[in-house]
């Protein structure tokens, strides 16, 4: 089976960046994977990596930080933020800071999308806003690119076996 | 004495505003008075308009609700968020969004920036990043400009009543 593209949106001088995937599944089992933190940390972040919960309330008004951690298990990022809206299975809005750089601040306004296809298909639309096109620049140079496709081919993978045992 | 004027820098097509106001009090105070919703209600928002708090989590992970009500007590508008950073007395970084538009989803990521001056004085920088432009567009046709000014005005007043308090 051919594998769904995921197509980066990045138009100069934006302080904003367009992530979207299409999934061969419905749209609730997609958005259940990106809400329940005990199926996020199967999927979430690239290849060779392990996701680590600090605290993850995943509803409108709550909060998140998980680690990224190395097959030996040691840390190697941390990312925080607070979840404005939870509406299934619409969408998510929240922040989101990588805690890795000299100073803080340096956060994104995250939208995910959750819309329906035919074909029991869904696209999904992660709409990041940034503070500024220079902090925008810096998360495209970190390798952002292959972490979320490697990502996607994961959740694919949860979403196959999520699909096979219901 | 001078009133000391409000600052808004509007680029074209970027999706952001920048609010800059400079006040004769030290930021320790002009900060107390946004974070602290007690403090908060007595200021913000246009004249002959009262703040009424539906809640208020004034923290590092927080959120936020609060009303705009007229003279009569009748609503108006209402206001939520989520609060991503609360550090005394540098900077509070929160989302926030109008609930009347005909549809949610228009947030913005909001920095309000609290800098030293010299003769104990301070600047307050609030940066609003928006989802579009015409969302940012949409803000600043709504006379924020208006309520900001004048919400400001009562901030210097309350701020001289704490400083002959304190």
């Amino acid at each position: 089976m051919m594998e769904n593209p995921t197509k980066f949106i990045v138009e100069p001088n934006k302080q904003e960046v367009f992530i979207i995937r299409e999934f061969d599944y419905p749209r609730e089992m997609v958005f259940k994977a990106h809400e329940d933190p005990e199926l996020l940390v199967q999927w979430l972040g690239p290849d060779n990596r392990k996701v680590k919960i600090d605290y993850y309330d995943s509803r409108t008004g709550g909060s998140y930080r998980y680690l990224i951690c190395n097959q030996a298990g040691k840390e190697v990022a941390a990312f925080n933020g607070v979840i404005h809206e939870v509406t299934f299975p619409e969408r998510i809005m929240q922040t989101f800071e990588y805690e890795g750089l000299p100073e803080r601040g340096h956060v994104t306004l995250d939208t995910i999308l959750f819309e329906d296809l035919p074909g029991k298909r869904c696209k999904v639309t992660i709409h990041s806003v940034f503070r500024s096109l220079s902090d925008r620049d810096g998360m495209m140079q970190s390798g952002v690119e292959t972490g979320v496709n490697e990502g996607y081919v994961k959740l694919e993978k949860l979403l196959a076996l999520m699909g096979s045992i219901a």
